[in-house]
Order: structure tokens, then sequence, then C-alpha cells
């Protein structure tokens, strides 16, 4: 784990040394940011480096871009072949599904030798999929902020003030043509604004991270809180306690309580009679959950996800498939309501909840440590995303908001996934806890002895000393999950 | 659509000429039926080809196929490669996790020209997925009777008394070395009982096989239940009642109609009244659910679903994946008590219930159709199998203990599928329900108007005049749909 910030901004000259122009392609979530930080960063660094927009011909974000001081009369704006061909850097952030299409031609239109960062391992992927590979002369690297976009900008604009503040990114060196790609990679981090940076590799960024955002950051959390909240309900609450017990409960204190204190004093903190619920709650739900997970795993490793991910999208293009949104069922219309009335000192951290949710998290660690992950990127990816970027983000906007604003590889992969986690929860572990079952004390051993937590506790220390921004106002800018 | 029948035994010799020996290879759910009713057929017709049963060594099955007559000791019964190895016709019934670890061992095994029957295209799809293909020298045939083991030897038995009692079969030739090809696939199903047989691929009957139990067949009857359990449940109707009308409704009415009058004949001999009800279901459905059907039907066919197969079944086999159960879950609680209860002429045929579950399979009829299959076996696969084969099943045993207790690939796939279209049905058909969502003139029509009306009425002719058998002791066998 690398420390970043602004401190380091002199050295950016140094770090991009023989890079004269960075062009980033797109403007949906992160670009936007990541091409403002940029900027800011290299200006600030006194560098003369350009950072140039490059947007499919007729692209509706033009004028966006524009308003944001790119443009076409100083060649900081301009279609994107045309600006990728002039790059020594690009930095490619369209789509997943724009990338799997239009793979060739960016390739194609590369200077020999530039290299080309990208902020999500799924290309890696698809390529994988189809037993394909990135041409050799060029440098691969990743630099992945783990938030949306708008809160890179944001945080980046108050560490102008706040020393620290900014979202930390994993990075990786996937080809080093150049003999520079790492120094690249971690000077792109240090300009975007990342206080801390992860290493990782490019095929297990996109691994970890599809499987991620399929499990604890996004899927499972839709279906944890759909199940509980119809259990609650059944066993007698209210509509809105329900809701306050399942999905407040896990992004307004559960969430909190692992950000700042650690996963396992979630449980050690609590009265002797809730760690007995948090039991039989953990027991009956560690393996059903890991289940799936492993299932999902397996299922990005073996590249059927991702080409699932391509046909859908297929479908959706060809009119096959609806991008629907989920938002309308009375769960997330019970959640606008307690929302709206919430007072945020009132939130419970109920204890089944919270064993539900902590088994789901261990057993999306374990999967991810038995797939051969280094520590790191399994906190990063599993723990600090969770909890630091998302659980706030749907904590403010509600999770059916996020699950129907994020990005379309994201999106789909939690809504095929979340009602697989739901089903198996109810059908093994919900049953099992109403018929009585014994706590597991291996399980419940295994969890509070498990290695994870002294990692997470130092990484409590090296959380952002700012808070993710959720204030924005809210755009139809897709929420890109890294 | 060929005709069976026991007038027809005469001519078996002819058509299995050359063959002197047929090898039963496994003692599941199809084989003990297959290889009585083989053994039988030939003895009638006054045949001396022999049927053995060939079992891995130390099978805990050996006892029961001795207690049916098969024996050492007069060389019907055996290990199974030996047997194999002896076989003119090797009819492989092993499970397809199975087929899969097993195939190159007996694709060596075999006689040259032998002949390879199988009742399940699966071995195929697996061939297709890992891009290899059957050795050229044998012939590759199918025969799938569209019903269970047990009920295809009670039925079988029946056969022998009441004309046109049995199963129907799809046949198809795969590969014709022999140039006998099509007369030994007709004879098997003649021999094994089939009043009807359906030509179809290989190729397209694993597709449409996978696909369709994953949908209308078991996954989507599932799922339906579930979700308007709940719905009914949370309008205001008792548990039982809503247990009636969503299960019993589809099991002891819907399908029945189906069954005996066509799949139009749901709606148009519906009171006017109903009428609106099932055209609002109806229009809100049968999108949400071609969607989720359409992105199975592509799964299979592009190897994705079979690979998660495989991979499911190594998971269990290693102990990171699990046989949980589904039936202890409150709605199929509740089921066990109402069916106790259960007063068959007083189960609703309820309007909502039959737009959903009529849409749903209108839409998975149409996603055959578009993918290039024949009428008959879109017919067969998706109507004809549902109504008069799995339904009364589930009506006698419930639809948890056939999702339960049928084949790995069944069972699996689906669970797999159903929570996908509980969640879109919820998230997107009862919710525009609720909404008001107008009738779509334009859909209903389409249905009314569908050109497979007509051939499910002709169908309905050719129903077996022998209701499926239902009355069978459970076994702890799998049920194998086929």
């Amino acid at each position: 784990i690398l420390r970043g910030g602004r401190d380091l901004f002199p050295l950016l000259p140094a770090a991009f040394e023989g890079v004269k122009s960075v062009g980033v392609i797109g403007w949906g979530s992160q670009a936007p940011a990541q091409a403002q930080n940029l900027k800011d960063s290299l200006a600030t660094a006194g560098s003369d480096i350009s950072v140039t927009i490059g947007l499919r011909e007729g692209s509706s974000s033009m004028s966006e871009a524009r308003e944001q001081g790119f443009n076409e009369a100083d060649g900081t704006l301009g279609e994107m072949y045309d600006v990728i061909s002039k790059s020594d850097m690009v930095v490619l952030l369209i789509s997943d599904a724009a990338q799997s299409k239009l793979y060739k031609e960016v390739f194609a239109a590369m200077k020999p030798g530039a290299t080309l960062g990208l902020s999500h391992g799924f290309l890696l992927g698809y390529l994988d999929s189809i037993g394909e590979s990135f041409p050799e002369d060029m440098d691969v690297i990743l630099m992945a902020p783990k938030g949306m976009g708008p809160s890179v900008r944001r945080l980046y604009e108050q560490g102008k003030k706040t020393n620290g503040a900014g979202i930390n990114s994993s990075f990786a060196v996937h080809q080093d043509k150049s003999g520079k790609a790492t120094e690249r990679a971690l000077g792109w981090g240090i300009a975007v604004g990342a206080p801390f940076m992860f290493e990782t590799t490019l095929r297990d960024e996109y691994k970890s991270d599809i499987y991620g955002e399929r499990g604890i950051l996004l899927g499972a959390v839709h279906a944890i809180v759909e199940g509980l909240y119809r259990r609650y309900k059944s066993q007698g609450m209210s509509a809105e306690d329900a809701f306050i017990n399942s999905a407040e409960s896990i992004t307004g204190r559960i969430t909190k309580e692992i950000s700042t204190r650690g996963i396992k004093a979630v449980y050690t903190d609590m009265s002797a009679d809730d760690k007995k619920i948090f039991e039989k709650a953990y027991s009956a739900s560690y393996s059903p959950s890991k289940e799936i997970l492993q299932e999902c795993y397996d299922e990005v490793k073996c590249g059927n996800e991702i080409r699932s991910v391509i046909m859908q999208n297929e479908r959706v293009m060809s009119g096959k498939g609806q991008v629907g949104k989920i938002d309308g069922t009375e769960t997330w219309q019970v959640g606008e309501r307690v929302r709206a009335a919430r007072v945020d000192d009132k939130i419970p951290l109920n204890p089944f909840t919270a064993g539900v949710y902590v088994a789901t998290m261990m057993a999306q660690i374990d999967v991810l440590l038995e797939g051969g992950h280094s520590f790191s990127e399994v906190i990063n990816e599993s723990v600090i995303e969770a909890v630091d970027s998302l659980a706030p983000y749907m904590h403010y906007k509600g999770v059916a908001f996020m699950v129907d604003n994020c990005s379309f590889t994201a999106k789909w992969g939690s809504r095929k996934w979340a009602p697989r986690f739901d089903y198996i929860l109810d059908q093994l572990a919900y049953t099992a806890v109403d018929k009585g079952a014994a706590v597991d004390s291996g399980l419940i051993k295994a969890f509070t002895d498990h290695r994870v937590h002294g990692a997470v506790e130092e990484c409590c220390k090296l959380r952002p000393s700012v808070d993710i921004s959720v204030s924005a106002p809210t755009t139809t800018k897709e929420i890109v999950i890294q």
C-alpha cells in the first residue's frame, strides 16, 4: 500500500517523463473527474503536459466537456480516434460494452509505444474470454479510484484545503513496454488525488471487481435488504421498522462501525443478548452466502460472466432486453418514506441484520483469499469500498437508486445475482434459524480469529480524513463502481 | 410426428437389424423403466436381442436391478465398461455429470460401429462447450421420453391393456454411420412405449430441454408461485387461499385446461371480468418473463449454462456447494397443508395467475420459435411436457418436491433461474399492474392470433388416452425431466 497526496505533485513531471499529451476518452462518471483532477494537478506541478478529452463525433457530452473548460479551440477536446492517435497516454474511460466493441479500432489508432490507461480490468476480462490479448507494443496500466466519479472530483477539491481528503485507488502494471509503466500508473493515481494506493494485477482487479459488485458491494446488499424486510414484516414489524432494521441498519450503522472500528467490532461491541442473535444469523448465513459467492467468483474467472454481460448488452441494444428499474417495489417505496423522515441517531444496529451482512462480507473475503488475491486488494475491494464508498451513497440515495444508476456491468450483474442471494438465504439460512439451528461455534471462532481483522483495523487508520461526499446533486450519469 | 404403439412391436426385429445386444448403462430414473420396457417389448415380438444392465463396480443399485430380473448369472447384469464393450447398442442413461466425466472411457470401450443411444442431448452440449465431438465411427441417436422413468414404466404396463397409454418421446439421429440409425431410434421409442414420437435434433433437444426446465416446466413455475403467493397474501388473502390461487390454480386447473382444450381456451372460456384481469396480468408479464427466457436460451446456446452446471457439480463434489432443499420456506410449508385438505373441484382458475403463467408459456414458445426450433418440438417441450407430465406430478407432490428431487441439471438450473423470474416479475410486471398500466391490446391480439394454438389443439387430440400416473410410491430416485 503506497501513500499518495498533494505533497507529491512536484514529482509528477518526472513520473510522466516521456508523456507530453494525455487523452482522456469518454465522458461518463469517471472521465470528467479524472480529467479535471489530472489537469489541475499537472498545472499545480508546473507541468505542460496537455489533458485532452476525446469523444465520438456528435457526442451529446461535448457541451458538458466545454462547460468544464475543455474545448476544440485550444485542442483540449476532439474526436476520440483523433485524440487517441495524438496522445502519449490514453486513459480509456468509455463503458465496458463500448470497450469490448471498439477495442480493435482503439488499439489501431494508438501511437506505437503509447501507454494505455484503464480504470477497470473489464477489457482484459473480455479479451481473456475470447482468447485475445493487448498488442505487445504498448504499456497497459490500471489506476482505479474506489469510488464514483463525482466523489473523486469533490474529494479532490476538498483535498486542496483538507490534507488527506481523496479516494483510495488500486493500481496495476499489466504491460511495461516503456520501462516506465509503474511511474506512470503511480503518477496518474497521485494526480487524480488518491491518498493511498493498493497494488493489484489487472486480472485480479477485474475478477475481484466484477465479483465484488455482485456481492457485498451491491448485489448482496440488495438481496439481504429485500429478504430481511420481508422477514421482519412477517414477524410483525411495521413496514417502516422493517426497512429501518434492514436497509438503514446496514447503510447507517453497521457499515459505519466497520469503517471506523473494523469488522469484528460490530460483534464485540454488542450486548450479550445481541451477540447471541448475531451468532445465530451468522452461523446460518455464512455457508449459503458463500455458496453463491463462490459460484459468482467461478463464473467471473472462467469468462462466463463477461460473456453474459456482453450478451445482455446486445439484447438491450437490439430491443430484446430492457433496462428497467428496481425501485418500484414495496421495499424501496417504503425506503423513500423512511429516508425522508430519517433521524440518523435513532438507526438501530440490528444484530440479526448484522449477522447476515457480516457473514456475507466474511464469505466474500474468504472466497477471494482462497482464490489467491492479495490481502490489500481483498480489503480494498470487499471492505473499504463497501463501507466507505458505496454504503454512504446508498444511505444517502437508497440501495435501489444505486442499483438503477450504476454502470451497466454493475447494474445488470447485481440484478442478476441479488435474487440468488435472497432465495438461498430464505431457503437455507432463515429456515434454519426458525427451526432453532444451533450456533456453529467453529464458524464464530473462525470469524473472531480471522487474520483479516488486524489488517482492516490498520486500514481504518489509513482512512481518508474526510468522509466521502454524498451531497452532490443527482445527475443522470451512471455511477461507476470501480 | 410419428405414431408408435404396441401394434408395431412385430416390426422391432427389423428395426434393430444388426443389433444382437442392447446395453442399458445406469440405474437412475430412466434406466429401470427403459430396460424393462425394452425387454418386455422384444420378448413380445419374439426377438432374441438381449437387454443387459451395466453398472459401475460395487454400485448400490445392483440389488435393485436383480430384483427387476436382471442378473449376472444369465449375463443381463454386469460391470458397465464390460457391458459397453459387448453391446451393439449402448443406451447411456448415467447422470449428466457422470457423462461429462466418463465420456472418453465410454467411447473407447464401445465396439467399432456400435450405436450410442442417449435420452438427453446434454453430452453433445458439453462436447460443444469444450470444442469436442463424438467419434465418427458410431451411430449417435436420441430417444427421449417426455416423462419421468416411473411414469414411463407404469404407463407401458397400462398400455398392455389400454390401447394408447404411454409417454410421448422425441427422437433424433445425430450420426448415422450404419445407415440404420433412424430405424434403431424409432424401434427404441416404440419398444419403450411411446404412443407418438416427435422428431428433433440432438442439439435442438439439449437447447430446448435445458432451457425449458429452467422456464415454464419448473423454474418459472417455482418463481410464479413464490411471487404470487406473496402478492396475494399482501393483498389480504389467507396463506391457504394465497397458495390455492397460485400453485393449486396452476397445477390443478390452468394446466388441465391447456392439456385438454389448448392454451387459448384458458382465456376464451373466461367471464368478461376475468378476461380483463387476465389481460392486465398477461400484458405486464409477457416482456419481463421473455427477457429472462431469452437470456436463459442464449446462455444455454453459447455453452455458458452447461459450463455452469459442470462447475456447480464440481463444487458440490468438493464440498463447496450444497444440495440443499427449497421446501422449508413458508410457501411450500403452507402447500403441504393445502394439499392435505384439498378438494379438487374447488380449485379456482385465478385469472391473474393464469395471465402470468400463460404469458410466460407464450414467451417461452416465442423464444424457441425465434431460435429456429421446429413447431412439434416447441409444443412437445414447452406445452405437452409441462401440462401432461410435470404439472400433474407437481399437483400430486408439490412444486418444491419436484424441484428438490429432479435431476441435478434440472434442479440446480431451476433453482438458479427461478429467483430471476420472481424478481423481474415483481420489479416490472406487478408494479406496472399496481400502477394501473393499460392492457397492451397488440400483445393480446398476438396471443389470440398465435399460430401455436391450432397446433396445440391438434396435439390435444393426440393426447395419450391415459393420464400420466402420479400415484407411484415416492422413491428417492431422481426425477429426470427429459
